[in-house]
Parts: C-alpha cells; structure tokens; sequence
C-alpha cells in the first residue's frame, strides 16, 4: 500500500498486533530507529549473496529498501520506513514476502 | 599470500604501517574483532547492490570474505581474518583491492 503523508509509525500496540504473523522477526533498536530484524543462516558466502539479490529486486519492484548485512554463512535484513523513522504495516509486508524468498531458496 | 597457521594477528605498530596505504579505511572494533572498514557512498540502491556483487566475487576468487551491508546510497565494508580474530596482511590487500572496485565502478 502507498506510505500517505500524514501517516506516523506503529505504536507499541500495532507493532504487537502484526508481529505475531512474522514470528521469525524481531524488533530491534538499530541506532535509534525502531525496525524488524531477521538473520537468515546459510551454507557459505556465495548462497547467502544470492539472497541479498533477490531481496534487493524485490525491494527495487516495490521501492522500499532494506538494510542488509551479508557475512560468510549468515544475512542479516532489516526493514523500517525512513520517511517515518519508524515501522509501517509494510515492513511486515516486506518481512513476509523476505521470509518466503528465503523458503522457495531453500527448498 | 596464504595465512600459514602459527601466525598472528598484526600488533598495532603493525596496522599502523599498512594503514598508510590505504588511507579511506580506518579500523574499526566491530563487537570485538579488530577490522578494516570503509563506507562507499552510491547514488542510489541499485548501485551498492552491483558493487556487493563485485566485491562478492573478488571474496569468492581469493577465499577470503568481508562482512558488507547494503543500505539505499551506501555500503559499509569490513574485511579481518576470521582465524586470526584479527587483522592480517591479506586484509589491506583486500581493502587496496575494494578500493580499485569502486574507482572503477565510479568512473
């Protein structure tokens, strides 16, 4: 859904609300900007670089980006609304549809 | 060059030497690990994503790999030995080498 001016972030209520339908996800503090946090295991580097792509065209599709760190074996994504400084109901949106790229490359 | 086992992480007088030459990184202490980190700055998502994949492909060809995160208009890049838990030789090659990536990649 389009981000409307006006809008604020989530409160700690909606937050809880739509948590429960990414249980993989944590809220993190990362500096000062609340975000959901998930750190997906992988085989090697290389796997885990595959992921940072799809990820990434997703986010270009829906121009709305992540913060993703790749390391060997490990990809650590966050998602926030920078325009709010804050959580929107679509970063739970991205954390699903990232959860499911996870799934169908793991398969 | 191979990291022969029974050798260990550079002393700070040691850092310092190589640090002259590559004078954009500066050493970071990333939870506890002694690393080399640079942050690249990129107009857009698109562009730190294609420069991860080079980097990514340099880690892959020499077996050494950084840890890199993508956020939109920048990528933040740290380069230690694992095995060393700290830094080596090798890794200011690497931050020479990252350096000359993005020189092309900008130009």
């Amino acid at each position: 859904m389009p981000c409307r001016s006006g809008e604020s972030a989530l409160d700690e209520g909606g937050i809880r609300a739509l948590l429960v339908h990414v249980p993989a996800w944590h809220v993190d503090n990362n500096g000062s900007v609340v975000c959901l946090m998930r750190k997906f295991a992988f085989k090697d580097f290389k796997d885990g670089l595959v992921f940072v792509n799809l990820v990434g065209e997703l986010a270009e599709v829906e121009d709305h980006h992540p913060e993703m760190t790749l390391a060997w074996g490990n990809v650590t994504v966050r998602w926030w609304t920078y325009s709010l400084g804050g959580l929107h109901r679509n970063d739970f949106i991205m954390a699903a549809r990232t959860d499911e790229l996870y799934s169908q490359l793991m398969r």
